[in-house]
């Protein structure tokens, strides 16, 4: 499996213990993107969740001045459709409208729907579509739902996907502050999942690199959704609401007062860990310990790792298997008489608002504690990653740099539980389900463990010469770190 | 659907909306167990865990001085050999023996290995079994998990089902104490999941009399594993654990001590609670609050009658859809490397101990708060198995009798965890997977708002007039009231 182009440069870079082929982005290249679209005259977006708007902007934004036409499309009736008008979409130029009739009079048609709307109109989509037209999707549900139901893509369209390794408005920002910093961006998976003509890969790289992202790498839309909703329901969101009541519980239990309970945890990861990691990997946190500090942070990660590893593994076979899916779907059906509630009116998440307020610029210390749960869990999420075969580039992107560079700092801002109670349907009701797994793993068997120095495994050791330092390192080079910026 | 025997009194008695067939039990019916019997000469339990034990002394006992042999079979080299040897039987005289040779020479074979044993070893015990005879089994998971699987069962055997709705260890309790008190002992259902000649019915209700059951009702295989593993991940286990979690640390939020905290959420369940339903249905624990305690439980069950509904109905459709069953054969693929710890090492379960070691017979209060959430949590158990149509001898007993009368009497002698630590595979998978759900849905939505006092819905209007009071009293009169006896 190799990405080939003949119109962008393709790297072959050396990524844990395999070689992946790699495409780095950047606006130097948009010029090429003309001959990367070649036989496209429309691109429609559809949908204006969290995606739409930031790869319609950028898209918009990248194709300027040429002849390629980035509309999009909506629900009749749609609330967005205003949004989309204020970004400068609108029925009078034809780059707004109808989401069926956009589909089908474009060439390429990014559905980027929530999951459950693309459950429920499957068919519409796939019919709207022009024989000989492409289909693009930012995320690999739509194949495990097929899978689930067994339905079978009709043979006469592309079937392709783009899939930036982090949330919309960052897409859109880095893109923003790219302009600036030529590369920053979000990096991105193509999947070619059903190719009819030869153009299929170059579409998907002309539109990963008109999204901005520093660098593209190749995967399937199978391991993209299993990596994808495994990864949200883990360190991205469930695994990091998990770990945060846990431990706040225990220093609470401790002693600890509620404010510092709160810094110790939320803060540090969101805050000072994420940057670490950021900007130095995962070694750059526990380098940043003193003597004393690096013994707790040790006898946590070796207390936890395991524990945390049996959860994410049951997480990855409830996805693989199809439950998850299944699980989504069937949300879908009672969410009528069953509507999921807010998690944000807890003590925990009273407590961290008031922090907020008070926040001055202060850099938060290092619990050592919180950072040797937080780097096992990203470094059990990487080796279940490893298990099943995905990526080195997928596994660092969905696991560790999209946390870091994307979510955390996001939630640093609005909170933790504002992001959980604002993501997508397939994501809350993930985070919903096993947050409470990770707290309750923790809280049985990694605690107790800590507190009774009875720890029985070593998992520590094979931390120092782990195969992921490499990698983040590699990744790291393949884009300008930017700070990204943060606004309401 | 309706029982028919032409050896035991058939009653039809009215229960919630419908009419229900029943077979009151007793041991002045033993003497019929030959006729009801008809055409088998030898029964084998097969497996020693939680039911084979209690079966096999029972229908041992109840068979004694008929021409009906009963027997054990286990694997081969089973470390449970010696325990049932020490139960009397023995290889000598043919009562002990390896599994499938026993099924082959058995006319009946009641299956009682744990739900993983058998989706490992179905096949052979199927074929192992003679041409017309009987297959048995105390649970319906088989069906739900063939219907997975797609395995079509062969047609010239007889397959059925009784199911106690009790722990093993209460089912041979209550026969024991039975000798004194006719008619002590563990409910059962039936069902004929398939049915080559006229005795099938004939049998369940045998076998369900020999056991000791009270009453004996009528469901579907479907039905019974739904409603089962549904009970267990709900009420049973899951919830009962998951509302303790919740209450316990909102206590010691507001000040209450550990040990006062405990005596009210998990003594106070297990104990005075338990025992109020038993003897006078779910308005007797209502009835037992002076008017501001009264308040306080209005309050309570408003505020979480609708979130830990919205969760049992989850757990329902997850069970319904196949979900939790494909989970528990993920887990048996997985147990290896990845077995599951125990739960009983926090600071709750910890604080248990010390409450239980100090108990000196006194009767704790009745906490309002713990009440109305736990009576909301029968009820909206009970209103969602209405739903979904099962029948009110099922829903009775799976929702409130088997909790009260078997399992919290267990659970408040050995703990609440012990008994979350050693119950199946498929609970305590069931148990881990639930509670803190329902622990994150307490303290997400109906803590916040009873302190906030913002209740938005009135449940409890409808717990008055609720059809389930008329059920458990009828229920109540059908077996003699005898207070289980607890021993290790």
């Amino acid at each position: 499996m190799k990405i080939t182009s003949n119109i962008f440069e393709v790297d072959e870079i050396k990524l844990g213990n395999n070689t992946e082929t790699i495409v780095k982005g950047g606006r130097h290249l948009f010029d090429k993107l003309p001959e990367a679209f070649l036989g496209i005259q429309q691109i429609s977006i559809i949908g204006w969740g969290s995606q739409g708007p930031a790869q319609a902007q950028n898209l918009r934004d990248s194709l300027d001045g040429t002849d390629i036409k980035v509309c999009v499309g909506l629900r009749a009736n749609s609330s967005s459709l205003e949004k989309a008008r204020a970004a400068g979409f609108n029925e009078a130029d034809g780059t707004l409208g109808e989401m069926y009739a956009m589909i089908a009079e474009s060439d390429l048609s990014i559905i980027l729907i929530a999951d459950a709307a693309i459950a429920e109109n499957y068919e519409r989509i796939f019919n709207s579509v022009k024989p000989g037209a492409t289909i693009g999707f930012s995320h690999g549900f739509v194949i495990g739902f097929f899978k689930n139901i067994g339905y079978q893509i009709r043979d006469d369209i592309n079937v392709i996907a783009m899939c930036p390794k982090g949330m919309g408005p960052s897409v859109r920002r880095l893109y923003v502050q790219g302009k600036e910093v030529d590369g920053a961006g979000i990096n991105s998976s193509i999947a070619i999942h059903q190719a009819i003509n030869d153009h299929a890969m170059a579409y998907a790289l002309g539109w990963a690199i008109a999204v901005g992202s520093p660098f593209v790498f190749l995967t399937t839309m199978e391991m993209e959704y299993r990596s994808d909703i495994y990864g949200e329901r883990s360190i991205l969101l469930g695994a990091v609401h998990g770990i945060i009541e846990a431990i706040f519980k225990y220093k609470i239990d401790i002693g600890v007062s509620p404010e510092q309970a709160f810094k110790d945890t939320a803060e540090t990861i969101t805050g000072r860990i994420s940057n670490l990691i950021s900007k130095h990997g995962l070694k750059g946190v526990f380098e940043a310990l003193d003597e004393k500090q690096k013994e707790i942070f040790i006898t946590a990660y070796n207390a936890s790792y395991t524990p945390l590893k049996d959860i994410l593994r049951e997480i990855y076979e409830e996805v693989y298997s199809g439950n998850e899916i299944r699980s989504v779907i069937l949300y879908n059906e009672r969410k009528k008489i069953a509507p999921m509630g807010k998690i944000d009116d807890t003590y925990l998440w009273h407590i961290g608002e008031q922090v907020r307020d008070k926040r001055q610029g202060e850099v938060n210390d290092l619990d050592p504690l919180t950072a040797g749960i937080y780097v096992a869990c990203m470094v059990a999420q990487v080796d279940i990653l490893i298990e099943y075969e995905h990526v080195f580039s997928e596994i660092a992107n969905e696991s560790i740099i999209e946390a870091v560079d994307s979510l955390n700092p996001y939630m640093h801002h609005k909170g933790i539980a504002y992001m959980v109670d604002n993501c997508s349907t397939t994501a809350r009701l993930g985070a919903r389900k096993w947050a409470p797994r990770f707290d309750y793993i923790l809280t049985q068997i990694a605690i107790p463990a800590i507190e009774s120095k009875q720890i029985k495994h070593e998992a520590f050791k094979a931390f120092d010469q782990h195969l992921i330092h490499d990698v983040l390192d590699t990744c790291r080079q393949l884009r300008p770190s930017v700070d990204i910026s943060i606004k309401d």
